[in-house]
């Protein structure tokens, strides 16, 4: 084991403080990672807070799964990586690797995954610790490699917000000469406009905030719809191939599927605490469907993280450091972030 | 315009009487059919009892959408049937032929879709006279061939309860392989499970009746769950492709969603009166969906046909007279027939 700078909770209701943790040597098939950014994902926020009863929080936490990263050491089976290369880490640190799940390339569903932070840590005794760290040491098979002509600031929150997006476009066939909503704009729903953008879709975002449009319009939307306005909804009647609903709030999903077409799909991507309310008439009035997507697999956010490179995606951040962390989830809970924070670690290893 | 016999309520709380109803001659593309039986399907008591706010009911209403008979009469442009056809009429019986939903097959989502009864007539100016009748005329498009090896009595439910449960299992690919649920065991549950055994599914019945359980599997079901069962139903976990919900009222869905496996679908073809609640969380592990459906175009409703045809599926039946039809919506609010009443015209004619 070595220490390892990090910051952490020791309570619900504690701020972040500096720490230490230990992060174990490489076994053969790891690799040990230099943080260089991690993303800030509202879910750090409602680990580090014990807000979510079935996944209840061992203190210390560590949160932090949307890391950047180069690579420090390797263990001595490590083929897929070398010193130097830059990777990613996400949401996921570890699997059986042979169940369905993962035979199937969804190791974000596999009975034995391990999350990157609060999850039993087979190595340490511990719980896993997230990347608020000067480094983390993963397997090697849940490194990522990062495309060399992206800003890593940026690439840090495609490890989570990223891959959320991506993949129910992907799995809904979003492409050119498709339509598709974007309902809410934050961290998910500016990373969903971008790659609906980038795969040739008609892209219109749904917001409360007639403030957004400039920037929606800024990030790739062709078209902004005020959602409270009924009459702007109207308009756009049974024309939607696919809406993408990033708002982790009850609201009316009715309203989104009367904008779909014929095997229309709504997909939602937040975590309101309660369920929605859905009616089955507006299921069965051209055979619509809502579905329900988590992250994404390996395979899944590797593809993710090339074609970003191909189309030179990243998220817009703010870059912050450690020491404004306690500050910045305030912030986060009043939505004032464009579009997600980012830790710039070199805060850490210099402090 | 000829007078036809048929039934039909006055008022919402009035029994079925006999009554005359205007069937008009055949024009270039219609066809006048003989009805043999039809079909009692839940909405036709919806319907006569002015149950649906959004669809209020005309009178006086002659439901029926459920309809075998032979073609007696053709208009002079008829190319489809031929004088003594045996042919079946379901829940639409005109659309416009040119919009995007009829191109694409799906007739049922035309904008200028006529259903069966309670719909603008714009041959009569009155509304839609549905199958409670000696006879109907409508357009040959509609008239569907019926394969002459089935039994007419228990053929007339397949062009409601039939292709309302065939088209999701078709939609979501059920073949051999797959493991399928079907929830509630009526009269669209008893096809659901014929349907899913016939595509090769392993299918598995879900009812809160463990008497139904010897009926369900001469059916054809291979397994019986008591859905109030929390270990039988535990045991099920995460192994459907498909799960068919033919239940209509507002239940646990998410007791559903835990059973399906990754990118598993539930279908919803009951219509509660209130909306579910659906927890988005229950969709995302998993990547699951929820689907709604109605009914199916022309061309599915053949196919459908044609698939019973080969593999010898009829609605089970209990056959009654046109006279004991309002004994027979007290016994339906009872759930009180296997599965399905179905008239025989010969009553009426006879009377």
């Amino acid at each position: 084991m070595r220490n390892a700078k990090a910051y952490s909770v020791a309570t619900p209701t504690s701020p972040f403080t500096p720490t230490a943790i230990p992060r174990r040597e490489p076994t053969p098939h790891d690799v040990e990672i230099e943080i260089l950014f991690c993303g800030v994902c509202h879910s750090d926020l409602h680990q580090a807070r014990n807000e979510w009863s079935d996944l209840p929080t061992a203190y210390p936490c560590v949160p932090g799964h949307e890391i950047v990263g180069r690579v420090t050491r390797l263990g001595t089976a490590v083929a897929k990586h070398k010193v130097g290369d830059l990777v990613g880490v996400g949401c996921v640190v570890d699997s059986d690797g042979t169940c369905p799940e993962c035979q199937g390339h969804h190791e974000q569903f596999c009975p034995n995954g391990v999350f990157t932070y609060n999850s039993p840590d087979k190595h340490t005794g511990k719980v896993t610790y997230g990347g608020y760290s000067e480094s983390i040491v993963v397997n090697e098979r849940f490194a990522l490699r990062v495309p060399a002509n992206l800003d890593p600031a940026g690439v840090a929150p495609l490890l989570c917000a990223g891959i959320t997006t991506w993949s129910p476009l992907r799995r809904q066939g979003v492409t050119q000469g498709k339509k598709v909503g974007v309902v809410g704009l934050g961290g998910l729903g500016h990373m969903g406009v971008k790659f609906a953008r980038a795969m040739g879709a008609h892209v219109v975002v749904f917001t409360t905030s007639p403030a957004k449009t400039e920037d929606a319009l800024r990030l790739g939307a062709h078209e902004v719809v005020v959602s409270r306005d009924a009459a702007q909804m109207k308009k756009h009647t049974g024309s939607f191939d696919m809406i993408l609903d990033t708002v982790s709030a009850v609201h009316d999903l009715t309203a989104y599927l009367n904008l779909l077409r014929r095997e229309g799909n709504l997909t939602l991507v937040g975590v309101p605490d309660k369920p929605h309310a859905v009616p089955a008439l507006a299921l069965h009035f051209g055979n619509k469907s809502i579905s329900g997507s988590m992250i994404g697999g390996m395979q899944a956010t590797q593809e993710m993280l090339d074609f970003c490179g191909q189309h030179g995606i990243t998220a817009d951040v703010e870059v912050i450091p450690i020491q404004k962390i306690n500050e910045a989830y305030e912030r986060l809970l009043k939505a004032d972030v464009k579009y997600r924070f980012s830790i710039d670690m070199a805060s850490l290893r210099g402090q």
